[in-house]
């Protein structure tokens, strides 16, 4: 359901079905990315004619998918000046995030807005999945009750968790920081929608990539709450490795004989950036929301705290060094935790990456969507996966 | 030229004449992959009516693409038996390597099997691009007149360089073991066919992916000669990079303060596991096949070379550790110079991969194509541009 490549195998059959169906979604995408536009101006953006588009059209305005706005020419013979908009009503994409310190679900209409929305503070270390799971559903329904009263019904539920999530499964191979593993979070989740669970750093570079302007097709985000991950998009969709374990960036070697961790490696990166790690180099204790005292600190001058930073700005520039020589991607994006702390990380990171010659071609940049980006990232996937393929929900809103 | 992705990028109109170029792609590549073929079986392996096939099937044979080989159901109702086979006249890749060592040009047909080959050892390191190209050129057309007299013409050349290719140009950026950079190829190289440069990691991958039996479509290739490169094979087509700079392998950081590298970056692979570290560090001076040497004095249980070997094995570990976490390759395949070392490298780097984790899903494999892997990636990319889209040669070899 996930970040589709629009990738046709060699082998696929292509028919006038399977041509109709890729014609339905080029219109559909076109509309939701330009719209309110024209059948005119739907045309000249595909190259395909005018006539073949209004067909297309009208098959998406009786499966509810399209709308009009009404004639923008008063007067006009048929219907040549209506503007044609992605509709408010009908399908919505749900999002859910699975955090170490909080759970959210969130509603999305096909043009892309969150509709409905609510979250819970909770800590979920350690606490058993089925537990977990059950008061996210619950928050699922809360969302949907509202969604429903505004004409908006459930398509697909897409779960992002801090963890590994074995590829086009609902199973979670480990989340160390929730003390997940081998969780079969589709069997758990007791909600009755389709289902889809990705790692969080996956859909908070989708939510970059298809939220954020002007963002490259080509990036790798770095994304930070507990532990440290990253997602590569190359020519806008992801790249997910075999088992769908591609990403981890926390665990590349920066110091091979450095400290242990738990992954069993030495040294990994994740012992210098880490937030644990970079807490204890502060002298930071227990306490909630550690991240806001880091950055105070960081603010004041706090000596310890901005030593803390500036090691790990200098240990994620030299695993991205690596990164950045075997990936050669346009830029580096820091998401989540790592964007409120970027003006620290930021100088040394930057220095490494110069000093050996491995600055990506537009550099590294700071995150446009914060801390959402995973949440918002896991609806849009549901709501791409309908301009992907619009007929796969016609029959569910089709008016007969 | 080299390695299309079959992707359909939105905003491509889908049309019928689209459609039929695809359809002609796919029934020369299943006649290709699996042949000699009937038409029936063409039909049901790609999904599309047996007179729809026929229809496509003539018009490769009209294009001089495919041929009959006869009936093979003597007394048989028109055609319906006769086997097809790609054609082994007409259209020719040509693929060439600029090696630091030598020179090497080859013609394959439409088929994958090399009909003409030439070579030259000459030291390339130092001498100006337009010499080395001049000599190339010579050997080009060598190989033309051999391919002639076989009736086959070439539809263009590939050329595999160990440097950086600036993507989608003939540009090397640079290529430190030949002293080139900025260097011109397309413009430098006297020939009359349509020219793609790559790099020769780029190519080895591509040879290993289309030639070796069972390879797996995702895989991380490493490729030494002098230096150490790397290219990814995704869903069967690489990943370039941005810039097109992706799989610099050699240039990942082993050890972040360790010795000076000319990249300007510290303790990069190249200085644990390039040729001339281990040959440094085995004390064997200059001179001719050092790397024979090399495998003799391991084989002989020399104790200097056995640890240095040992040495490049662990470091070879550590980076490819990082490697395998961020991209999930299904397998890592030592190729080029490495394969001939891998008695000795295999073990240490085993045992890296293991204790920090990292192994891949499939393991780590020896190429089965070996030191040829560039050259012959090379030509076939060639010839898989052919297969891809048959009516770009159609008019260069039909019959009118």
């Amino acid at each position: 359901m996930t970040a589709p490549m629009h990738r046709h195998r060699p082998g696929t059959p292509d028919t006038q079905q399977g041509m109709r169906r890729r014609n339905l979604s080029r219109v559909l995408h076109t509309v939701a990315a330009d719209g309110p536009v024209s059948r005119a101006s739907v045309a000249q953006r595909i190259g395909l004619t005018r006539a073949a588009v209004s067909t297309l059209v009208d098959e998406l305005i009786r499966a509810g998918l399209l709308e009009e706005l009404g004639r923008q020419r008063p007067g006009g013979v048929g219907r040549p000046g209506s503007a044609l908009a992605v509709s408010e009503r009908g399908p919505a994409g749900f999002g859910a995030e699975v955090g170490v310190d909080h759970l959210a679900v969130c509603a999305m209409d096909l043009r892309g807005e969150v509709r409905a929305r609510a979250e819970r503070r909770v800590g979920n270390r350690g606490r058993a999945p089925r537990v977990v799971l059950r008061e996210l559903a619950d928050l699922v329904k809360r969302v949907t009750v509202e969604a429903e009263t505004l004409g908006l019904a459930p398509v697909g539920l897409a779960v992002a968790v801090p963890g590994r999530v074995v590829r086009d499964t609902g199973t979670v191979a480990s989340a160390p920081n929730l003390g997940w593993q081998d969780t079969d979070v589709a069997a758990l989740l007791p909600v009755d929608v389709p289902l889809s669970v990705d790692n969080e750093a996956n859909f908070g570079a989708l939510a970059e990539l298809w939220r954020a302007a002007e963002c490259p097709a080509d990036f790798l985000h770095v994304s930070a709450e507990i532990g440290i991950g990253a997602a590569l998009v190359v020519e806008g969709g992801l790249l997910r490795g075999t088992r769908g374990f591609a990403g981890e960036l926390g665990h590349v070697p920066v110091r091979p004989e450095g400290p242990e961790c738990p992954c069993g490696g030495r040294g990994c990166l994740e012992q210098y950036a880490g937030e644990e790690a970079v807490l204890r180099a502060s002298g930071i204790g227990p306490g909630p929301d550690r991240v806001t005292l880091l950055a105070e600190r960081a603010e004041a001058g706090d000596r310890d705290t901005r030593r803390a930073l500036r090691g790990a700005g200098t240990a994620l520039g030299i695993a991205l060094t690596g990164a950045v020589h075997l990936l050669d991607p346009r830029a580096v994006v820091l998401g989540g935790a790592l964007s409120r702390l970027a003006p620290w990380l930021l100088p040394p990171l930057e220095r490494e990456l110069t000093r050996r010659t491995a600055r990506p071609a537009d550099g590294v940049v700071v995150s446009r969507i914060g801390p959402d980006g995973p949440l918002l990232g896991a609806a849009q996937s549901v709501v791409r996966a309908v301009l992907d393929d619009p007929m796969s929900v016609a029959h569910d809103t089709a008016a007969p």
